[in-house]
């Protein structure tokens, strides 16, 4: 089978085969000859699909028993380097899959989005999974709450990987971002996925997994392909499983109906039909920077991969006055957009997915039509450069304009390259004829006004996951209105389907259960990992600093003598540090102020005197403090007060690919009434080991 | 009506009132005699319920066009100061409220869990409010997203209020809590509530609402009240509506299956059943203190509110070699509960709320025998301290003990005072059992023993809401197994809804929607109302220190000239802090050092040094620095480096009831070559106005 790739990447190649499942560890083909899968430009047979005979079970079982044990044993890092490791990998091999993709009717333009996005977006988890997660497997989700007065019950979330499996049911319009961006998330979060690509795009994906496969990155069941119809894979799924689907609502209506989704506790997780608009602001004229960024903007979408985007814009708000000239220059600039085979370099435009695919949209555009008309474009069709007019599924973009009051462009979405433009008089209105969509993914504003910024996206955003402000200072670095990133969440409320993709750490989280842990301080402790407030503190027997990364342990302290702070302390800082604020050197201004009464040692001199009183300064494995957190000053500290500090290991984070690692110390300074003074966490860089200490 | 409250806590009184409904303004009486609602002990009538001929479209067009608009007007801070006054209300009209918890068959116990529980949450949320949340209507949601290397592209997570209504269908077993609990967070959340009873225990939710409605303390429309059936509530709610449902599975897959559920996008959280468990640790002997906490908890959760808790310990787990020895011990205290008229203070446990819950108890007893054996309290009743036993609900508390493999247990929910004990074999399959409830709210562990805890609390975790560690350190301030706490999320994966409900801010974020923002860095300032980094830095003509809060704006700033530190800066700095750390002072080692290659000035003594700087010494409204937060060291800083730093306005917070406000300055310090050598926030309190500056 590693030459089906090349059997279907060559065009005008009459041979076909039959896609393969990987299941269970192993490459599964099915008993029948499938059905065929399309050239989009060109009608001819890619290849053929069918899962019959699969066994959907046994893909479960092998997810839960072989995949997902495997994957919980790494820490989030471990899981990251490989995610890394599989996006380098997919970078080498990636020419493989621009060939097939060019088969699915996408330009060359459109196949960077899918192939390169798509490793982009493992890349980008990669980087925030060892940035923003700890090299642990649980995460802890906010602060220690203190349950009770004495400090000897506390309560803290965290979130742990479910022993389940992820179904991922993908579109077919991005076979490889689609893929990609479900299954990084997923994999950081512990959960092993069962893919299940659309079946009009599903060599793009198949090709994908199977060089993934090959490389033997990922742990053995972490990934499985099923390729054809996913029937009785639902049935297999229960409390920890999750099934992420992208596709229309009428299917999403299914997976919703579905006794395991609706009584068994299986989570779904949908992206589907959006309407999502592009607001030119009120305040922008014709001769303003973003009223071309806007028009471009609008054109982008509607062309880039045919308009077959969750994202693309389908309503086009425009201030009434400025309706007729905004058509204008949309339609100047969509007359200049060739469309046709994408393997000729002139075209703008590829062929949507697949003639039925074309179909769809047509009878949309008919619909919008009893309240809209067309003007742009050839609804009949229009010139093709290559590719063949008949079996190739090409359309022209099509630009609509609404007439007042019209409902269909609201209900209705054409998914290919088709847009309408609707007026409106005032923000207001156009924040209300933006939620008719009744929830979308994303919506964009040209403005450069500030209040109307505010008001805009603050207005739109309860019905979107994402808002993009379009102006003349962020145009040139801007990804434009349609494109989900990595670090943002992906996903919109209501009709959208209500579901979250995506957002950084966001996006792995929800594939993670949230917990609060009630427990005493020190077994707290030891569920996490990390040291609590109020658990014991160690004493190593020798300064903390002195043990490498490798030999600290959770707890080990470090309590310092006391210092008394003079009057000559505090003088002398001012004068040295040039921080004269009166509290520190007027005694009468000082007296006045309502929260000291009286002259106070500075901030900054009570933590440099407290890593004065905790630091061992002998050069050891601590290689240097750079940073400090959560700083508060709790006590004032007065000429006379004497502190001491104690500082205990908090958390320590080996870094992989360096040969040091981060420890963050938990710091209190007191005063001689053992009142806390300062509290804050101290990071500091320590070497993993210390030849000096090896015996 | 005033007098209703009176007319139904008297005991045995004969006289019987219609409930109300609160709707669209206005206290609403149906049109018929409506249904009787009795007295859990005695029996007798205690009012009526009928919510014939309300208007239900009416009441969510009153909270979305009323209530909706009235709260997002209020910042976060005014909402919780509005729970606060409301708390400290309803705390000096409890004793109303007692007097008709007792005729639900709540003991005094049951009726603080319920009463104070309800006005402890509301208390918890306005603090938590003001202390979390900022002062204005829109809530941040992690870090500024840099999409561009330019940085004139950034993106920022927010969540916004939805313009809907929040719809609170509650359980009959605690009609004060249970209703606090969720309005409290939606109505911070800026969503209109209309809460809708449990028909058995309305006349307490009512009393609550009527005192709530009569302070006028809520803005008009932000809580309505649906007394009786919710005919047709379901069908007018869209895609910014919500429901929250603590009650049945069965009733749940109702909700579940409407059809604005299914693909209107109206938002169900759902709290049902749930199998809690309770672990006797596999290290506990019998004279440890361990043991004699998990007999005391177990026997506690069967007893509080007759064991009609969701959160109440359906299953024992213990060692099996230990099984028998709890047994007895909990069949001993088991046997010391008084049953019977709550009114009697001699009585332990109440009456259940109905006859007709009774019922429905003894049938799951009768399941569960298919299994278990009952090894203390007599299932056909048992002695009754007053109370009507015929027409009162009583029943002892029964303990069953399971035989090997039983699977009833697992499933089978007795809403009532009944547990099953259930013997396991090491960890591994103690957590196997837990998990055999497919999802639940809340587990617990009795263990003193640190692998232990972690082992069970990680394999628990992914199946429960709550793990609760019970040990002899955290005994006596633990608020046990049974209490949600208003900081802690509450709701469970599964089979227990998987819902999630409280958790201090998470309990408001999830009835806001996440929105991720893409803007340049001005644009982006102006739509969240704090400054961001690459937005414009306004010069205020004086330093910002002399600025009031009223005064100061968002992108304030002051630049400060340049300082260059000398090797006598640092070499003093470390005598005179004691900070002798080699890296500062001994050059040969701190050559050595990978990450300095040579001396380098202190950390803290450049934000000293930056903070020397940017003060501006007289006094002025500017009272003191409380605190610095995420300070990170970037660039090292050597002897001849001059550093200069800028100080941007990035936030302000003006404090309801006190003159001054906390201002939130973004600090960034750079070296003569413009790199940066430490970024950070400072913290200050400056005075609201400062008469002074007045002309």
């Amino acid at each position: 089978m590693e030459v089906f790739a090349q059997q279907v990447a060559g065009k005008g190649d009459s041979v076909s085969a039959l896609l393969e499942s990987y299941a269970a560890g192993r490459w599964f083909r099915a008993a029948d000859d499938g059905e065929p899968l399309l050239d989009a430009a060109t009608g001819e047979e890619v290849g053929r699909i069918s899962s019959r005979g699969l066994d959907v079970a046994a893909m479960v079982r092998y997810a839960r028993e072989t995949g997902g044990p495997a994957l919980r044993a790494l820490t989030f890092h471990e899981r990251a380097a490989l995610l890394k490791a599989l996006a380098k990998h997919l970078l080498e091999g990636k020419e493989e899959l621009y060939a097939l993709s060019v088969r699915t009717g996408a330009t060359a333009r459109d196949t960077a989005i899918d192939v390169d996005g798509g490793i982009g977006t493992l890349f980008s988890y990669a980087s925030k999974g060892v940035r923003e997660l700890p090299n642990d497997t649980v995460f802890l989700d906010g602060g220690l709450e203190r349950l009770g007065k004495g400090g000897t019950f506390v309560g803290q979330h965290l979130y742990t990987s479910r022993p389940g499996v992820a179904v991922q049911i993908n579109a077919f319009n991005f076979p490889v971002w689609g893929m990609l961006e479900k299954l990084g998330p997923a994999f950081l979060a512990g959960l092993p996925s069962i893919v299940k690509p659309a079946g009009q795009t599903a060599y793009l994906a198949e090709a994908a997994v199977r060089q993934i496969i090959q490389s033997g990155i990922l742990p053995e069941g972490s990934l499985q392909l099923l390729a054809g119809g996913a029937g009785g894979l639902l049935d297999e799924l229960t409390v920890q499983d999750s099934v992420d689907f992208t596709g229309s609502a009428h299917t999403a209506g299914v997976l919703r109906r579905h006794p395991n989704v609706l009584d068994g506790g299986v989570l779904l997780g949908v992206e589907a039909d959006s309407l999502n608009c592009s607001i030119l602001g009120p305040d922008v004229r014709p001769e303003d920077p973003e009223f071309g960024l806007f028009v471009k903007g609008v054109v982008t979408e509607m062309t880039v991969k045919a308009g077959q985007k969750c994202t693309a814009i389908r309503r086009v708000l425009v201030p009434e006055a400025l309706a007729g000239t905004v058509v204008e220059a949309l339609s100047a600039r969509l007359a200049k957009v060739t469309v046709g085979d994408p393997r000729n370099p002139e075209v703008r435009m590829g062929a949507l997915a697949s003639l039925g695919q074309r179909d769809e949209v047509r009878k949309a555009v008919e619909t919008l039509r009893a309240s809209a008309e067309i003007v742009a474009g050839d609804p009949g069709g229009g010139p093709v450069l290559d590719g063949d007019p008949e079996r190739g599924a090409f359309m022209t973009p099509l630009l609509l304009r609404a007439r007042p009051g019209a409902t269909e462009p609201h209900d209705v979405e054409p998914f290919g390259p088709v847009a309408t433009v609707l007026a409106y008089n005032g923000v207001e209105q156009a924040v209300a004829l933006a939620a008719r969509g009744r929830g979308s993914l994303v919506a964009s504003v040209a403005t450069h006004d500030p209040d109307v910024a505010r008001s805009v996206v603050l207005g739109l955003a309860p019905w979107h996951g994402r808002v993009l402000v379009l102006d003349r200072d962020d145009a040139q670095e801007s990804t434009g209105h349609g494109s989900p990133l990595p670090v943002l969440v992906h996903g919109g409320p209501g009709r959208a389907g209500g579901g979250e993709e995506l957002g950084g750490i966001r996006g792995v989280l929800h594939h993670m259960q949230r917990t609060a842990v009630q427990a005493s301080p020190d077994l707290l402790t030891a569920v996490t990992g990390r040291w609590t407030t109020g658990a014991a503190r160690i004493d190593p027997g020798v300064h903390p600093f002195r043990k490498s990364l490798a030999e600290l342990r959770i707890g080990d302290t470090i309590s310092s003598a006391r210092r008394t702070v003079s009057t000559a302390d505090i003088d002398h800082f001012a004068e040295f540090t040039g921080d004269t604020f009166y509290a520190h050197t007027d005694p009468a201004a000082a007296a006045r102020n309502p929260l000291f009464g009286g002259i106070v040692a500075h901030g900054y001199l009570v933590v440099s005197l407290a890593a004065g009183l905790f630091v061992d300064p002998a050069p050891g494995p601590v290689l240097a403090n750079f940073g400090v957190d959560a700083l508060r000053f709790l006590t004032p500290v007065k000429a006379g007060d004497a502190i001491a500090v104690t500082l205990t290991v908090k958390q320590i984070t080996p870094r992989s690919g360096a040969d040091y690692g981060e420890v963050r110390w938990d710091a209190v300074v007191t005063n001689q009434e053992d009142r806390p003074v300062a509290t804050y966490d101290v990071l500091t860089l320590v070497a993993k080991t210390w030849p000096q200490n090896a015996r």
